[in-house]
């Protein structure tokens, strides 16, 4: 039994993998793979309003709001949301809490002012920029409300009067949100959305068609919204087990009864830390993050054997970024509380045979 | 048993579809689902390496070209080519050869002057334009090798002298073709390739980096080059399933062997197509498609009472794009002979019954 603590892509519902697994050899008892059919064909048609009318009712979506599926991940987002939103000679508020703020900022550069008011950058970013001033001009203020790499999670999002646009890849479904407080919310498909090649992206309608730039055709959201994430060919493998994904998030209760359980396995391992002696958390604890559990040893000696005992425990994925070090022992959505038990067993363990 | 005449998303071999659900279930023995390992482990590395190499193997791609799977279909390669390619100032040539063409043309055009040296429109894209000049200072001559909705094809290419760009996404590993004649060549996957959601880029390198443009990374072939197209996530299922698909090509022979059985599934349906008083062909003949077999019938009014018939036969995929109205019959790679015997002989049963 492997416990996938892997930062993304990630473990997904085992029914999902067994369900995606039998949608490639025969899609819906039609006889046929999903991988062959047109993804004109009212089968396929039907999957990606499925896809869409899921992510709506589990988000509460409200009306003047478009929901799509694109391609090209959150990176392709950073040009993507600058290209559509920031108009020549206006700018733009960026947070920069870490790695993909970073990358975001360089790309909406190409396309206009993109000012950072506030980082974390002076403490390897640990904790989450609190006190900032946006400009009454600013067109909107983008932050990236968990930070994978990192461990720091926003808890409380910045003033919706700021026009909100914010990179939720890691963060997405694991948490109930208010869309209407957001202007655009983007996340690549995959960590609690469904596996790697899709990327969701919800916008509030009046926001578009205001920069007076022309747009190629696959970058410009109100091309893709018109075509009902149809411009092109979709990712259609990745929809479909995102809509599976989205399904079994709904048979569970939706946002709200994973928030709960997010919540149970995050606080144990977190508990762990902090009561173990051989361990410690990086990041200011107000902003944990509940899904990217960051931390590392006392004596930096003991991680790599602590890493091996762990995987000799089925605990995989653990290993921290080369940008922190340690261990990130990521808790999405479909990683069982069973597992995190075994890792915090692990720990136990392991600090017994080293005292 | 369904015989999948479908235009793409299309048909791939059967071998592949069981060996992709395996991976969904448990990838390579490893008791994780392809969907939930990390694009930088090793395991994923190697499938991303293993795919770049059985394209060049059996591409035969020479020295100084760069292979990459990048997201976003052809569309988005229409953008790219030119925001790589097309200086400002500077001007590029199409070949307008149907909507493809004309959808590439469009984008080209945001980013510098694409001329039309040649089009077939006047006679509904039936033929491939074949007489034309290109100016001496064109940067590339970009052209469409098979048309899906018409039924033409390239059978001879431009002059390489032109500095050949290709959008080769429904013929590319049908055939044999110098790659050295092209100075890039892209496919979306999802015809001979693999599933939808990657997108197949051969670049000769040293035509990059020349526009004096900064490009979003993203839609940077350079940048996309260095990443070893992993500059993010990339759609690790769709590579997955092609790297099969590619396995399962060379275990066939290869392109060579391959293009002679598309040959003879053409040659045996096209025939029919000329004998059978009911049906006829669309297209100049010397420009007829291997790939995209079109036809209507001399009565239209029995083009109806003809689709349901060989539907009942198990010819799924077979009605024509609304712009040539009648059928068309997708021959790809995964399509076995079977198929094709199953359909003429459907057309001349069907001949039988209308007499």
């Amino acid at each position: 039994m492997k416990h996938n603590f892997g930062a993304g892509p990630c473990i997904l519902p085992q029914e999902v993998f067994k369900q995606a697994s039998q949608g490639v050899l025969n899609f819906n008892d039609t006889g046929l793979s999903i991988l062959e059919i047109s993804h004109r064909a009212p089968e396929f048609v039907a999957v990606m309003e499925e896809a869409i009318a899921l992510v709506k009712e589990l988000l509460k979506v409200p009306t003047g709001y478009s929901v799509i599926f694109l391609q090209g991940g959150a990176s392709l987002q950073f040009a993507m949301v600058a290209y559509n939103l920031l108009a020549e000679g206006k700018k733009a508020s960026y947070i920069d809490s870490g790695v993909w703020a970073k990358k975001a900022i360089a790309e909406a550069k190409l396309f206009g002012q993109a000012d950072v008011v506030a980082s974390s950058k002076d403490k390897n970013y640990s904790y989450i920029p609190k006190n900032y001033t946006v400009a009454a001009d600013s067109s909107y203020l983008h932050f990236t409300s968990n930070n994978t790499i990192f461990g720091t999670e926003f808890h409380q999002f910045p003033d919706k009067k700021n026009h909100l646009v914010c990179d939720m890849s890691s963060d997405i479904f694991s948490k109930e949100i208010n869309v209407a407080d957001f202007d655009l919310i983007y996340a690549g498909a995959q960590k609690n959305i469904g596996p790697a090649g899709a990327t969701l992206v919800i916008v509030k309608d009046e926001i578009l068609g205001k920069t007076g730039r022309t747009i190629p055709s696959m970058l410009d959201y109100e091309k893709q919204i018109a075509a009902e994430s149809m411009y092109n060919t979709p990712p259609v493998f990745s929809v479909y087990a995102a809509m599976l994904n989205l399904r079994w998030l709904k048979a569970k209760g939706g946002v709200a009864a994973i928030e709960k359980e997010n919540i149970t396995k995050a606080d144990a391992l977190y508990k762990e830390i902090d009561r173990n002696p051989l361990f410690k958390g990086t990041t200011a604890t107000e902003d944990r993050s509940r899904m990217s559990v960051c931390f590392v040893m006392e004596n930096p000696d003991l991680e790599k054997p602590f890493l091996k005992f762990a995987e000799e425990k089925g605990c995989i994925g653990i290993k921290g970024h080369r940008s922190v070090g340690g261990f990130r022992a990521s808790l999405y959505n479909a990683l069982p509380i069973t597992s995190v038990h075994v890792l915090v067993e692990a720990m136990q363990e392991f600090e017994e045979k080293n005292k």
